[in-house]
Parts: C-alpha cells; structure tokens; sequence
C-alpha cells in the first residue's frame, strides 16, 4: 500500500515514493484551494488565493527539481529489474513529470504564469465587450511564453513542439496521428450533417419543455442523477460555479453545475457529464494513491468518462426511459414533451451553432478541429494573434456554413488560450472517440449494461470500467489500455459508427 | 512592501523574510483547507483532508527546521543595528517561531499529533456517551506527550514548562501572574455573583421571546449584523458550521456560526463575537502581511477583539436601542418582548451553569480558573488523567456550587485538551479582562463610541481600535499594546467595574 507513508523502500526507487507522494498531496492542497475559489471565494479574495495557489505549485514544482531527484531516477533506472510492473510504470511516470518540470527554466515557467494570470484577467473583459483588440497584447505575450515552453519541451523530450506541448495533457500524444483522425473527421462531417438534417427534418420538431424548472427541484433532480451514477454524498458534493467542473479527490468528490429556470436539460447533462469524471476518479487504485501511476491516465480518458456517461449511455432512449418519469415527477409535469421518446429527441437535436460548450455531438468535434488547426499554426508561427479573429470565422463558415457576428461568439468564447494550454483541445474529440469505442465494446461484453440504464442502473457500466478503465490508472499508455478493453488502438470508426446508429437509422 | 516577494533584501534579514512568508502562504492555505473541512467537507473525506493538512504543516515546519534558519538568525541579530523597529520585532517574532518548532523533536511533534488526532476521535464517541473511560487512555497518551514537549520547550525557552506551552498560544505568558489574576477573581466572584443574582431577583424576570425564528431570517439578520460590525460580503462570507469560528484572509474572512430556530439570540452573539475576531485580522497592518511581526499579537488579545464588540459593545443597552427595531422586523414579531430594555436584560441574564460556551460573562470565568487549576496540576503531574473528572465535579461545586449529572456536563465538554491545547484556556478570560479594560479606555478616548452603536454604527469604534490595536500587530507585547491604548498592562480591575456597572448598577 503506498498510501502508508512509512511504506516505501529506502532505494533510490523508495525514495522517489516519497518525495512524489508528497507532491501529490500538495496538489490535492492546491485542488481545495482552486475548488473554493470557483464555489465559495469572495471576489475580494482572488489576490490572496493566487499567492496561495502559486506558493503551493512552486513547492511542489521545486520538489521534482530538486537536485537530487535526477541522481535518484538514474539510480532507480539502473536497478529497474527489481521493481514489478506497477512499480516500472511509476518509475516511467515519475520521468515524465521530471521531464516536464526541468525542461523550462525557472524564470520562463514564472513568465508564462504571470502572463497567463493577466491574459485571463484581459479575457473576462474582452469577452464581455466582444473586444478582440483589449486582449490581442495579453494572448501575443502568453502565445510567445508558450511557444518558448513548447521549443524548451521539444528539445528535453525528443518530439515537435506541439507534441511536447500536448504531452502535459495527454501524454505521448502524437500530433500527426490526432490531425489525421480529426481531419478524417472533417472530410466526413459534411454529408453526415446533411444526411442528419435531413433525417429530422422528417419528422415534425420534438415539443419543447415550457419551464420554469425551479432551482431548487432542479438540485434536488441534480443530487439523484449523481448519486444513480455512482456518487455517495458521503463521499461527495454537488456545488454551483460559473463553469462546472469535477475536482475532488476519490473519498470526497467535487462535481458542480450551474442552473437556469427556464432549461433543466443543461444542468441534468452537465451533472451526468461531470459525474463521470468523478467515478473515474473514484475507481483509480487506492494502492497507488499519491503516486504518478495511480492518477487517471490523460485527458482523452478523463473526457471518454465523462462523455461515456452523458453523451453515450445518457443521451440515449434507455436512459429517458427510466429518466422521464422521474422528471415528470419532480417537476410535477404532464403532457406530449414529457414523454420519453420526446425528452430524448430533445436531447439528441443536431444544429450547427457558434459555441462550443452548447455544441451537440455531431458538430462539435468542428469547433475542436477548428481550433487544433488554428493552435498549431500559432505554435509553428505560422498565425499571428492579429490574425486569429479573421482565421477564425472563417474557418466555421468552411466547417459549420456559419460567421460569428462577432469574436464573443467567436474567437473569445474559450480561457484555454489566454490560460496558455494550448494542446488540450483535441482531447475533448479523442474523449469523444475513446467513449464510442470503449461503450461499444462495453455492450458487447455485458449486454444488459443498457438494459440496466433503462431501470435507473448504472452499476453494470461501471462494473465493467472500472477494470477496464479506472483501476489501470496510468499503469499503461491510452492506447494500450484501448487495444485491451477494446482490441484496438483509438480511433474514429466507432464514434462514426455511433452517430450514423443514432441520428440516421430509424 | 513585504507583500511583495521580490522586495526582500538579500541579507540575512532579508533571506530570512523570504522564507517566512513562504511559511505564512502554507499557513493561509491550510486554513483554507481547515475552513473547508469545517463547513463543506462530507464525512469521508477526512482522512484525506488529515493527510492533506499534515503534509502542508510537515512542509511549514521544515521551512524554519532546515538548518540555514539557525544561522541566518544568527546574522541577522549580529546585524540588528540596521534593521528598523517593525524589522526588528519581526526578526524577534522570527526567533519565537523558530525555537518553538526546533524545541521539540520532529518525533515527538509526530507522536503528539497522531495522538491527538486519536484522542479527537475518542473525544466524539465519548462525549456523545458521557463515558470518560473509554476516552482515558487517549487523554493520558496525549497528556504524557504534552508533558514531554512542555519539558522540551522549557528548556528550549528559558522557562517553566506550562509558561512555555502557554507561549504558543499567547507570547511571554506569565503563568504566575495569570493565576495570581484568575484566582484574584476566583476570590472576587462569590460575592459578586450573589449580589448580582439578588439584584436580578428584585425584578420581574424579562419577557421570554417565544419562536420558532425560521433559519433563513436569522441567516440574513446575522449578515446585515456582521456588514453592520464592518464586514464587507465583497471580502467576507458568513457559513454554517457545528462549532463556530473565524478563519480567512483579511480580504477573505470566513466567519461561522449555527442556526437553531428556537432561539437567535445565541446565532446573533456569536456572530457578533466572530465579527469582532475577523476585523481584528482585516485591520493587521498590509505592509506586514506575511510577516510574523504582521501577525494577531495572541490569543489574549484575539479574544479581547471578540469579546469587545460582542460583550462590551453588543450586550449593552445602546446596542439594542438601536437593535430592537431590527430584530421586530426580521421577525415580523411585536409585543413586550421586544422592547430593547427586555431584550438587553434577556443578553444579560446571569445564573450558573455547567457549560462553558454558553455560559454568561459573570461566571464565565469560573470555568476558566477551573481549567486553568486542573490543566496546570496535570502538567506538573500532580493530578492524573483517571481523577479528572472527580476534580472536575468537585471544582464546579466550589466555584459554581453545581455538580454536573454526568462527564458529558463536565470534564467532556471541551476539545482542548484531547487536541493537546494545554495552556490555551486562560486567554479566554484575560481576553475578557483585556477587551473590558479596551472598551473603557475607547470610551473615554472617544466618548461618541456608545452613542454611535445606539444607532448602529460601529466606525468610531473601529478607528480607535485601528490604531491602538489592530494596526500594532505583533510589534510590541500585550502588555506593552495595552500600556500605549490604556495606560496600564493586562490587569482585573476594568472587567470588574464593568461587571459592577453593569449588573449591579439602577
């Protein structure tokens, strides 16, 4: 059990355990700290919680950069025949993050950090006023820091540049494999869109849902849907924040959404979706808690979960099945939109639309190719940040027929630039991609896991994860774990396969 | 600026500020991860949270352990000359710290918090059972480790073993002269209390408020309370949690209380109480944040910021000439009740009674002395763990002449001291005494004061605390601070005349 602290060996090997541990432990700290600051934080108290937040990642970065820990690697490497696989694969874990940590300067890191905190800043008001230009300084600056990080990073490990930057989210990514499984995608999109169109065209618009929804039957709908999944609010918590995200740790999950009274269907699907994160979490190996091999493998994984769940079991008839009248019930409705063959109509309607995070699943793998093309050629130098508004539109008119009438809608509507990631894009579509495969052969090793679904019963799926998915953790690359769940390495064809099933057959 | 990072200089001095406000940083975000085990965290999450805490606290204290601190104090106090007062109080405080976590071995630091956290834990179950037994053995453990860390640190400090622990709690203690105060008022309050519970009996008991009082009114009469106190919700929250407190950031105070909706007048002093903890840490002077100079001076002086606006300004009648309309209204209540004469005899009320937090400012004390008897002879070993609670009985039947039923009601009630807090109780009263010799000087100072929070307003107040308290920090002593505000060190005699004044007086 590496949870006991006085567990680990006193090798060079052992001594790695410790000082990893403790790593992962001031990352829990700094996940508690990034929670509050999205839930509860006063807005007063932002300058604060940021010196806090950055002392706790210097300690922590300072903590694999010791000097000591390189000594410490070759000497575990050298003796790696005495360690058994999960030990091998921690090892391995434990080089990577090295390598990422020691790659960058110091001062660069700090740069990239400070730049990145006022990008954010010039974001929020440049977003608000669809004023590209106020952020255009900020976005160049935190655009050139990165592209110094991703030339640092090529060179420690080994690969291009927007590989190595990828690699921190999704580790050995490799670019041209991604490009060519998104650009596939795009070449397919057309027609598939078309034919989908058309398809429900055919039939007359589902009945929509007359709201309002109140918020509090809305929390209490929220609370059920999670614990269903999996959640114990024992173990768990269901918050509000301007944008959900899952954090937490195994023993005390943090999942949030946000409400509106007149739609219900958007916090519904986002609990689903966020509740699949957590149960990944939950399933990692409690043996290698705080250890680099016990966490979730990346963050193709991480989005498979949680798409998994939502867009594959959830937006689905069986789930409407059992779900409509528990909705019914908990918003004291009746009528045609209630029905479940309506309610899943609802939630499976396919429009080219301008934002990404409302996007249905059909389209949005466009709003992601549109903006890993765009990423790399910032990257490669190849686009400047003046230039990315006009780069932008049109590319959704080439890939969604539509123009933003301006970059609110358009090229300000995501943080992740500002923030610097760059490279975490395409993750949300592999998620997406890994989620059909891994469903699909998920219904083929237990056929009554949607049968279940259609009672209310997740625990079938979950069954079937959680060795599959959760329990390996990071102890074998996405691919590997792909080619054993589901005999072959990640693809597009079962996500195609998932949308033709879906939005053209019946 | 000390809140600038790179404005430190490079002398010893200057290397030396570095390092503790790395050490403050930890210290803000543990309590965050401490306020969030108090309000949000589910049960299960606790041990991870222990897991979390301990290694931010294992990371602090190495932070002034490592062996530079050692010499760097050297250097720095070889170079005194240059630093100004603030620096030189700082370097002071600097090398409180230091011998404080250097006295006792980081074994025994350990040892002492594993037992805690045991004890803790048997302290619920037993309290919760009134069945001392099975938390003895828990107690004795903790108290054999406290007794050891109290040896170390007399050696460490100079001084006796329960001054030296009372040192962490409140600097330079002086444990002869704090008995010698709290058995003056052990000595002091037979005749008091007689007096005052025959001068309660001469009138008509005051009008009982009868409930409920729904939660949610109470919840925002005691926010507009606490922005009335001079909290800012910009800067501040106001949460639930089983035992209240006060936690946060100066631009981020994180006051607590709990609600029941038989009574409001305990939510509303309590959150009166907090309020005044809370603008104690805002009003610490920003130029020596992160600063241990920068720092609440002690727990003395902490308590004497509570208690000055919850029991000399709050329970007084100019507080409920203006409070009585307010509390009407949020109530939507009328009748005899809630006049503010009644209301301010129901704040006042004086009978003894067996639990410490509730019990009244007269005999509050009592149980102090009590404590401060018991905790002394079982540091100085002369009073064993397994004859606590029979001391305990017979000490309240002295003092207070009532024998609790069961341990549950006595000797159980407190965490202190299976937490390892010995040396701690006896604040709470010289906070009192501290907060009542305040008052009157402030009163005098500023002799609008009274008037003003007759019409609810707690500035005139706040200025003169500013200057005279809150700003001073940790640059001179308690008594030092109370000599510049008062004209006299920490002594009995202003609490007493206000005690005179007004439970004996009209």
């Amino acid at each position: 059990m590496r949870t006991d602290p006085d567990a680990h060996g006193t090798g060079a090997y052992g001594k790695l355990e410790k000082i990893f541990r403790r790593r992962a432990l001031i990352g829990e700290a700094t996940g508690v700290l990034g929670w509050d600051s999205s839930v509860n934080m006063p807005p007063g108290g932002a300058a604060a919680r940021a010196e806090q937040m950055a002392t706790l990642r210097v300690m922590a970065h300072e903590l694999i950069t010791g000097s000591d820990v390189a000594g410490l690697l070759d000497e575990a490497l050298a003796n790696a025949a005495q360690l058994d696989r999960w030990q091998s694969s921690n090892l391995r874990e434990m080089g990577r993050a090295w390598l990422h940590a020691t790659a960058v300067p110091a001062d660069l890191v700090a740069s990239r950090s400070r730049a990145a905190a006022a990008a954010e800043a010039a974001w929020r008001g440049a977003r608000a006023d669809a004023d590209f230009k106020s952020l255009q300084p900020f976005l160049a600056e935190v655009l050139a820091l990165t592209r110094e990080a991703g030339a640092a990073k090529a060179q420690a490990l080994g690969r291009p540049a927007y590989d190595a930057l990828m690699d921190e989210y999704e580790p050995d990514a490799d670019s041209a494999r991604v490009v060519s499984v998104l650009e596939d995608y795009a070449t397919f999109l057309p027609e598939l869109l078309d034919a989908v169109l058309a398809h429900q065209a055919r039939d007359s618009d589902p009945v929509p849902l007359t709201g309002p929804f109140p918020i509090p039957a809305q929390r209490l709908l929220c609370r059920h849907m999670a614990e269903t999944v999996g959640l114990d609010f024992n173990t768990a918590r269901l918050d509000e924040s301007l944008h959900p995200f899952s954090g937490g740790v195994p023993e005390d999950s943090r999942i949030t959404t946000r409400y509106h009274d007149d739609s219900f269907l958007d916090s519904l699907m986002g609990v689903l979706h966020e509740s699949g994160h957590a149960m990944y979490e939950r399933g990692l190996p409690a043996a290698w808690r705080y250890q680099p091999v016990g966490e979730a493998r990346g963050m193709t994984l991480h989005e498979s979960q949680s798409l998994l769940v939502e867009m594959q079991v959830c937006r689905s008839p069986e789930f409407f099945e059992w779900a409509a009248p528990v909705l019914a019930r908990v918003f004291a409705a009746q009528g045609p939109a209630w029905t479940s063959a309506n309610l899943y109509r609802l939630a499976t309607r396919v429009a080219p639309s301008l934002i990404r995070v409302e996007a249905d699943e059909v389209t949005y793998p466009a709003h992601i190719i549109l903006r890993t093309r765009l990423e790399r050629a910032m990257i490669a130098g190849d686009l400047a940040v003046a230039d990315l508004p006009g780069a932008w539109n049109d590319g959704m008119v080439e890939l969604l027929g539509i123009r933003p009438p301006d970059d609110r809608l358009g090229c300000l509507q995501d943080i992740h630039w500002p923030d610097g990631a760059f490279g975490y894009f395409p993750t949300y579509s592999l998620g997406a991609m890994a989620a059909a495969q891994l469903a699909a052969a998920a219904r083929v090793a237990d056929p009554q896991i949607m049968p279940s679904i259609a009672k209310g019963d997740f625990e079938p799926l979950m069954a079937w994860l959680r060795p599959n998915v959760h329990n390996k953790a990071s102890l074998i690359s996405t691919d590997e774990l792909l080619i054993e769940a589901t005999g072959r390495p990640l693809g597009a064809d079962a996500f195609k396969d998932h949308l033709r099933r879906r939005y053209l057959a019946a």
